[in-house]
């Protein structure tokens, strides 16, 4: 691209977003099964592209080899034919999702007569702002097609090529249904001035969905005038409380930590009480040693478990996407509330306990997305909840909150239909 | 206050709004009848010290005289006893509203047992940064604290001698009943530089409600780094369609216009399909005529009613606020929609119609938060609504579209209930 000023950038792609407002009204007026038809064909047109995916994607490891990005995010990067299918297949199965669309979320008649009803619409058009990963290029636009919206997309420089491929695939489904294909737009062409006049954007973005590392999303939150959902970082706790059982302990910690150590739900500390310490440390600490789990500990920990080793402050800010766990004795719920205080995002805390009264009470004042009484952390997850798809999970009050399905994809609107009505 | 810099200001900001946090604690597990007792407890402060409200008020309606801010906002500044004795009912009547706490909003059992429930919660502290009425400072505060909400309020410098009274009536009545007081904040003696840092509190304030101009509130969209809710502004449509009854339209017009033109949902514009001009538009602008309303109508219309004065480009974006209001003879639906689209706020539109199709169609298409058919615009209202409180009318879409009541003082959590649940 020859040089251009940020201002040019910004009229560019503002144009751009004006065009996929107009495109936005089609889609929001399409029935349910048009828009799914559009998901069907974006599906197919994935399957018949492979190659030419496959293809473009192998530009973006080259250029991510040559850049030495490492090997983690190089897989992340890459699409191969499995991967693609898996892709294509990920479409279907938001297709068959139940409509967000047209539900009535309250409804009421007034003593005049008039008739109240508060039904979900889609927003308009939602920005996405991303990194590395492809698949969320396709992912984000079926969850937004399926949703009523039109999606900008800005995906990260390292995947440019594979993203490229995946814009049109998704822009010609639409167009095969007669829709305006400018209800998918990307802003990539724009590099990070792109990504900077999307976030500007008010009044043409109506809200703009962050995914990737911690920096990014606070990156994303420092400059946009548009308003944003917050997804993201997970400093997750556990407390075993005095009273709990032994084996639900080492299960639920376990799992919390072990299954699967890079998402956001995995735990990040467990607090023991310590009137539970000895009867339950032990077990809990020897069944994560023995699936490699890094443990740093306390000093009152270290006395009971000496191969743990120190934690130091920063251990407890840390959301460590590794099999490192922190591990702290406190003397009561009243420190291991002021703790979670301290330290947590606000994303998933649980509490392992026999006592109702105890459970109570961690239920009403961990101020998270999500609070557990005796289960993992890890079933902090739409699929998990029962939503079907998820686009994040909300760390924020505000809109949503916790997993996010679909219907977090919509706003409403209030329908009222009158007979000659004037107010008095 | 001596000479401080913007940085010393934010920090001493800071600080307070971590005292709000730390005592939103105690609002937010308080029981609906504690919270109730501390709203009678304001109530009955604010009628103990009606003499040290007016004394204060005295000083800021001195103020305003000298300052010239003229006659009407003389008047808004204006508390007098009947004023507070209506402030104090006002706060009572917040009390017994049903209390938006604890409510389920959705529950269910997953197929491994585990029980889900996502219940209203707090948000935490509500910043809320308003201009001239001092009686805001008791409204929005006794809304705060009915749902569990610390509030950090910042109200116009024009009232100040009066709101430091009543802040003082408001942390008093927390106080009284074994609460935190912290949980009223005020950044009022830190001027603008105030107002800044409450718009930079991310983490500290959870959502931030400007009331007042629309020029007050989009300097807040601008300057937030905290989410906002965008209140406000309403250029405001009605169209006569080509089958619209000739008493409905006079009397919705008329009503939408006239009742109370200083408000947000009072009508700005109407439209008229061309088939329906001869017939409709004499007698509705005779009507509004002789309760002297002034007309600004396109070319068309004045062929029709030439006492209608020529409207400008501008009279299409004004919210009128006055007994003015813009007519425009259009072709068709489409037309009408386009002009709605071009011009409207997105707070309240509805149609006059016989025929549902249109109806239906207009419905479906015009993305506002309140649409209508055949009902005066006016009844966009949370009173109307039967919400019982009105915090404001939304024009924004995430989290809350349209009348706000308490509810949308709320944020949700989920509570997750398991008996050692781990996750396959």
């Amino acid at each position: 691209m020859s040089e251009v000023s940020a201002d040019q950038v910004e009229s560019a792609v503002f144009e751009r977003l004006r065009a996929s407002r107009e495109a936005a009204r089609g889609l929001a007026i399409a029935n349910g099964n048009l828009r799914n038809a559009v998901l069907e064909s974006i599906a197919a047109g994935i399957e018949a592209s492979t190659e030419r995916i496959i293809a473009a994607n192998a530009l973006d490891l080259e250029a991510g080899e040559r850049a030495n990005i490492g090997a983690g995010l190089l897989d992340r990067l890459r699409l191969d034919a499995p991967r693609i299918a898996a892709l294509a297949r990920a479409v279907r199965e938001i297709a068959v999702l139940p409509d967000p669309l047209g539900q009535t979320v309250r409804g009421s008649t007034l003593p005049n007569g008039i008739k109240l009803d508060q039904v979900r619409v889609p927003f308009g058009v939602i920005g996405a702002i991303y990194e590395a990963r492809p698949n969320v290029t396709i992912d984000i636009a079926a969850l937004a097609i399926k949703s009523g919206n039109a999606i900008a997309l800005r995906g990260g420089t390292a995947a440019e090529n594979s993203n490229r491929v995946l814009v049109q695939v998704l822009r010609d489904g639409v167009a095969a249904n007669g829709l305006n294909p400018d209800a998918i737009a990307s802003v990539d062409d724009f590099g990070r001035a792109g990504a900077n006049a999307l976030m500007a954007a008010r009044g043409l973005v109506d809200v703009l969905i962050p995914r990737g590392s911690a920096s990014l999303i606070q990156a994303v939150l420092n400059t946009a005038k548009v308003p944003v959902i917050e997804t993201g970082a997970g400093v997750v706790h556990i407390f075993l409380d005095e009273s709990a059982r032994l084996d639900w302990a080492i299960d639920i910690v376990h799992n919390a930590k072990v299954q699967r150590p890079s998402v956001c739900n995995a735990v990040d500390t467990v607090l023991v009480h310590r009137a539970a310490a000895e009867r339950v440390l032990p077990g809990v600490l020897d069944a994560l040693t023995r699936s490699g789990v890094r443990l740093l500990a306390d000093e009152r920990t270290r006395e009971l478990y000496p191969a743990a080793e120190l934690a130091t402050e920063e251990t407890w800010g840390t959301e460590h996407m590794t099999l490192t766990l922190g591990v702290k004795i406190v003397d009561d719920i009243d420190e291991a509330l002021a703790h979670i205080r301290a330290h947590s995002t606000g994303h998933t805390e649980s509490i392992i306990t026999e006592d109702v009264r105890t459970s109570e009470r961690f239920l009403a004042e961990v101020d998270s997305a999500v609070v557990m009484v005796n289960a993992s952390t890890r079933f902090t997850d739409g699929g998990e909840f029962g939503f079907g798809a998820e686009v994040g999970i909300s760390t924020q009050k505000l809109h949503a909150r916790g997993p996010m399905g679909l219907s977090e994809l919509t706003s409403t609107k209030w329908i009222v239909r009158g007979a000659g009505q004037a107010r008095n």
